[in-house]
């Protein structure tokens, strides 16, 4: 059953795993975790070059309304990422300069929203990074509660709050807050692995010859004319 | 981490409930749980006019391959709804009338799938009932794994094996194992509200009355011309 | 400047174009006022074979905010449709059985809504016709306001308060209610041209021929291999 | 370089292939020729039921425009499908039921069009079949000139004039003209092997067993937990 | 009834009250007419930074055709901004550097369009501003009329010629020249308002403060855990 | 019948014709081929400013299987540009860097693919240039064959191995082989004459006296008001 709710105490990831997540990116991180945890395509940065990572604060909230966002900020802590994902789908803009002028000052990285964001002139000039599935200037009213720090499903991806956010210009992909470290290390192998193969790729190599794609083309019957 | 797996023993719902939900529909389930739960719009019946619901088998798998299907075949019990979610948008017919058969015959009353399904001329025949994104003959290979009764993303919503998923012309919804009697009490408890305003919105009255909403569009500040 | 507003009267077209134009059909109308009016394709009937068309009551509301319904149907007169467009993307749903059942007591014929509808099955039974964007169940809220017999960008056609609105399983066209009777007449006209060309036609006669196209394809250079 | 032409004499698929092929149907037909052919899912039916087979007649014009389809219909034989492809999107009504009509008088089996068709009621009662991307009642004008009988790309499938074109409820799929025997005896093999299969798994039999695949699913590493 | 036209002589918006609304951007301007006039969320500038404001000259005109828009260059003022809205939806390139030459030879500000649009490269260098639905290459024919100064529908907005049409980042929207002076008004008191709280959610006080929503949530029922 | 198989013998088209339709750009190239033979607008630059133009190897692989791109890169000549197809809708992200660096040691020109695209930062630092229909980090396996240098239908444009294909800001647009020369005269004439056609433009002539516009207008019925 569905109640309004704002949940305070989160449990948080290792800042030094979300530390090395934001380094990695999202393509590695999904590889390197079994790729899982891709939100949509359709997510994009409203401009281009940020990467960030951080703990996600989740807003459910209902469509047109961004009354939970401001409710948000409260239990927002230092680092964070704010994952907003309305009931319903919707593009309205939830979101903009004055709301990531008080995310700024109380520490939080950036937005991950599937739905709209304008101003992202001066979020673009202000370099607060968001994540979005439109830019739309239609306003919002603050009429109906949502919930803070639930599981929400944001842009096909289930979020917990305390989960790492990854985002960069690839997208957005969610890391559990148990497996943060795993993947860490399984980031630091792929990257490793992809460095060898990338000399070995510029040199003219086959990636059918690093790979070991031959028999296995072979196998499945290929035809050469 | 995401590791291949199928997890063959899963937490069933109380059959009394699941009974009582297919009865109250998707519409109905959905508001007395609190307005959550809903699968995507896009996701449509292939035939007008069936209602199921059952526990949920959750399938979780990649674009175009549908290997895994047949490994869930194995773990479905009499009664259940298998729920298929590919691990990214996809439009293929992953599901046709040999499958149903299959289905058929281990008890299973029907199919959500957010991808498409084919042979629907037969499936509307031998009265199956699938909920899908798409109708599409587009063949599908049997490569790579995926998982069985995970929680998935399904058309927007979160799933896990043994939810209850009720379905019928309005969409599909799904109800958490452990709500599912909860649900049922609050469903009956709206049926019987709105029984009460049907007849008077039979006789005309309004729903500005019944619902004495008056006060509120008067102090919103609503004029009248 | 936006203030919500209900407008109480409202010039009715005459009632002769009005069952005339229902009679003609939404594709002959269209052509008759020179292809103009029509609402987007998207916008599909919930069952196949209603037919209707009436003065619009025109409703202008939030996403996922169904208050103004409630506040249309006091000023709903027998024989008109209900047009509701949402000022934002929004494929909730904002109708079902118990508001068609009041608007069935004060001699509404039909809905045409541009977001979602639900208890499609209890609709299509009670034969009350709907032409929306889409059938969800998603449940919307009473908090805010919006305006009632405004001009509305419905489905991407503008219509005024009323105007004629003509629906059937082509989809929807609204007609100026100044127009109505000019209309009527070119639909006459268009009736009759059709039918003497349909005779033609089944007679295996060419357009071509009977639409005098041949010297114009010539000119156009067309050339036969 | 793109001239507008009409192509009159084209090779003519084996009548006995498409008469099997109509009577395989599409999802048959397609996993017959190894997954190809197939039009976007997005191509639907205007009504439930009908399945058709023919030679293509082929025609490109430019959107909001069917002046071709008249030019086409003089070189239309008897048998044949009629495949219509705008140049770009487009979803206005190029056609309806004078048009249907003249091509039922050339004993043209049905129309396959990648943009908007109207009038669907009548259609539907004079059961004349077209599959469309829409339903629209926007009509077009006769200005420009387009080709008939050249190589199209329809719905995202390249069709050539007189490759065999089968549709029926799962959608829409094209077969190349000198591939038609050797499909249609693919689909027989196709077919008996699949009434074999589907007795085994009405029987409860599974597809792992029935297809072989649990040697695979084991060696690709499945954990059953 | 509809016939094409143009209309030579449209009352103008005042011009201190354009350029007031060009400094306040498009979102200010929405908000401060009660948010309405906004055009749909795919309307995209084709580079960043452009910012404009004018009076509207508009344009209806078929799909894949745009002869109308040489027709209305001769009517366009300097200062004004075209506006031109398909009969149906169409994403061909209407327009491209030639005829932004040749409008800014008539003082064009810009032009939003609810279709396509080409040569972006030499647009962008030129720093001719463009809001389109696409960008396409797609060449249109000049066969067919339409009309230069009557009311359209341009990406879901009712837009009547002398309105004023704001332009940037954020998109397009439209403001009633009988409103101009007032929706200016409102901005100012808007924006004043909002320099005060920006300050103060600098400093880290609490929108939930700010905007004295703390009685609301608690009335609503929010429950924090 | 469908086998895949892999072309290694294509028949080039003449290098200064590829150099020449490169310089002309996509919309001077498919306007002077008779408006043809272009993708669709959903396939944008990863980057504004690439424009390359190059034969194609042409790739028809699953969805979400990359394996045949790495079969494609051993075909790959100095210059060419590589077209890749999935078989049904997909936005995977099929490619990243080190496919990327693999390709450029090839001599590969650039990518064209209706598809997803990942690690748009690295790709866009290297200036490797990517027409894409989504972006995407979705990863994809290496598991079933697809075909080299076979005709396929990428983005609603038919293009066959050794076509050219040329891509800028304005999209992507194919030329076929045996028309290189004959289009890039036709680029030639038109340049030409919208060069002369430009000058009068930006002096303030109307497009309705130099392209003869009035007499058309006037027949066609236009009324000034």
């Amino acid at each position: 059953m569905n109640q309004p709710v704002v949940v305070r105490n989160v449990e948080q990831p290792p800042a030094e795993a979300v530390a090395a997540l934001e380094k990695y990116g999202v393509a590695t991180v999904h590889e390197a975790q079994g790729r899982c945890g891709l939100l949509a395509s359709y997510m994009r940065p409203i401009y281009a070059g940020a990467a960030i990572a951080g703990p996600a604060v989740t807003v459910s909230l209902p469509p047109g309304d961004n009354l939970m966002i401001h409710v948000a900020v409260e239990v927002c802590r230092s680092g964070c990422v704010l994952v907003v994902a309305p009931t319903s789908p919707c593009t309205d803009g939830y979101f903009g300069e004055l709301l990531a002028t008080s995310l700024r000052a109380h520490g939080v990285k950036g937005l991950v929203i599937d739905a709209g964001c304008r101003d992202v002139g001066p979020l673009t000039e202000m370099k607060f990074p968001v994540w979005s599935r439109a830019v739309s200037a239609q306003g919002t009213v603050k009429a109906t509660l949502g919930s803070v720090n639930v599981g929400v499903v944001c842009a096909g991806a289930y979020i917990e709050a305390g989960d790492v956010v990854v985002a960069d210009d690839d997208g957005v992909v969610a890391v559990k807050r148990a497996s943060a470290h795993e993947v860490v290390a399984a980031c630091e192998q792929r990257v490793r692995k992809e460095e060898a193969n990338r000399e070995r790729l510029a040199r003219g190599e086959l990636g059918l010859d690093i790979y070991g794609l031959r028999p296995k083309i072979t196998e499945l019957g290929l035809k050469y004319l």
